[in-house]
């Protein structure tokens, strides 16, 4: 294979300041880009098509066969190679062991438009969900239980943070995702007649008395305020997931899995 | 009210040191405390007669009514009140925005020898847990479950560390926690007649399959390797969480929700 690198041994050099940039908001939102780590996520993501703008080699990890290949496959979906010495390939990681592969990837947020809401698995909305491991989380266990897809609502922290891709584990390669304010969400989901089912210490029905065998759209709150009393007002269901003991209330990401796999258990798991 | 503080502005002054070492295992090992932050959390460990040795409240804090309360009720259980700078705060803390107070608080383990396995409520076991954060998670979810226990089974991270004790969300507090190798494990629960079931890739029945009305366990494996086979040749069931899509496992602390919620459901949440 004869592959071509760029190689690169300054901290200023441009690239590598914008490779740095993409740990913060401001950096992936001037870009579009983000960062994903490690041979297994990238390569999910390339099985994906989704656009490896830049993939960057450690100088350890660079004769490694499986960094060889994967390069080879990033650089036929055209990618730029960039081999690094470990120390860069750290700063840009934000940690001391770096993976011997990182990639800079085009981000590719779905409007509501290019979405049917009449796909066949349960939907999720998540409204202000600001723990990106909480997002990555449950895109995750969507992902495993072939939700149809996850909806950001309003002010969500960013699902390309270096941390919401991390617990994602890669299904953010995989989960139709979108982002958008709650009055077009609410459009979009009447229009295509999904029941929307917020879990809520409002609620006044157990999860597991909720009809989800129609179609279905399951709305989970902010970590700490839950939903607004008008955004619950939208909603046709509000239940509870049943709770005794100290604690007053779940993680949101362990609530999303409990909602959606109860739904799914009433499908019986097709 | 007239609490004794000491006043303590030196980072080189024993006692910070002392507080300072509980960010680490061996600090906490050789000690036998452990940090929580936050008036709430401590508040949480007073009340189910958790033992502060130390409470430390910032000079910022020092005047605030809730501050002034929480001192006195710990001062009154024992703890010696200490006032210090922000900035000593912050590196005990080690953050920059520390909590008004923080507290060292006496370890709490229980030998498997002084609890039941009689117990109405459904056991948790970890297999070498690794995570804190999912440890702490799968705390405060056993928590709201009512959940009769967890048991932490050979090399599992510290319950006690920073991680843990936050995601637990105080729920280290109420749960039944012990710590023990699987020999003694195993012979515990075969005297409480408490049926093993193991999520697994190897399950042959979906977890809703699963008999939970019966004298219960649910064993879960390590992050990455699930259970060892001759781990799950001990299990009475090995059963397994239905997945579909492209992720191939769910997070551990999501799939002992939903293994927790599916057991707790078929006892009608009782």
């Amino acid at each position: 294979m004869n592959l071509s690198f760029d190689h690169i041994t300054s901290a200023s050099n441009p690239s590598i300041k914008l490779l740095r940039s993409l740990e913060r908001k401001k950096g992936r939102n001037e870009t579009g880009l983000f960062l994903a780590e490690g041979a297994r996520l990238i390569e999910q993501a390339l099985e994906q098509d989704w656009q490896v703008e830049t993939l960057i080699v450690s100088n350890s990890g660079a004769e490694r066969d499986y960094v060889q290949a994967l390069a080879k496959r990033a650089s036929e979906q055209g990618a730029r190679l960039i081999q690094v010495p470990d120390r860069l390939a750290g700063s840009i990681a934000r940690k001391d062991n770096p993976q011997a592969v990182i990639a800079a990837i085009k981000q590719r947020d779905l409007a509501l438009d290019d979405i049917s809401p009449e796909a066949s698995g349960l939907w999720i909305g998540l409204y202000e969900c600001r723990d990106p491991g909480n997002l990555g989380t449950i895109l995750r266990t969507a992902d495993c239980a072939g939700a149809a897809g996850v909806i950001l609502i309003e002010n969500c922290c960013d699902p390309y943070s270096v941390e919401a891709v991390r617990a994602s584990m890669g299904s953010l390669f995989d989960v139709t995702l979108a982002r958008t304010e709650f009055a077009a969400f609410n459009d979009w989901r009447k229009n295509g007649r999904l029941n929307m089912v917020a879990a809520s210490v409002n609620g006044d029905t157990s999860h597991v008395g909720v009809d989800f065998i129609q179609p279905s759209l399951i709305l989970m709150g902010n970590e700490q305020a839950g939903l607004p009393p008008e955004i619950e007002a939208e909603c046709d269901t509000l239940c509870l997931i049943p709770m005794r003991g100290g604690a007053d209330s779940l993680n949101l990401a362990q609530a999303t899995a409990i909602m959606l796999y109860e739904g799914w258990r009433q499908r019986g798991f097709v």
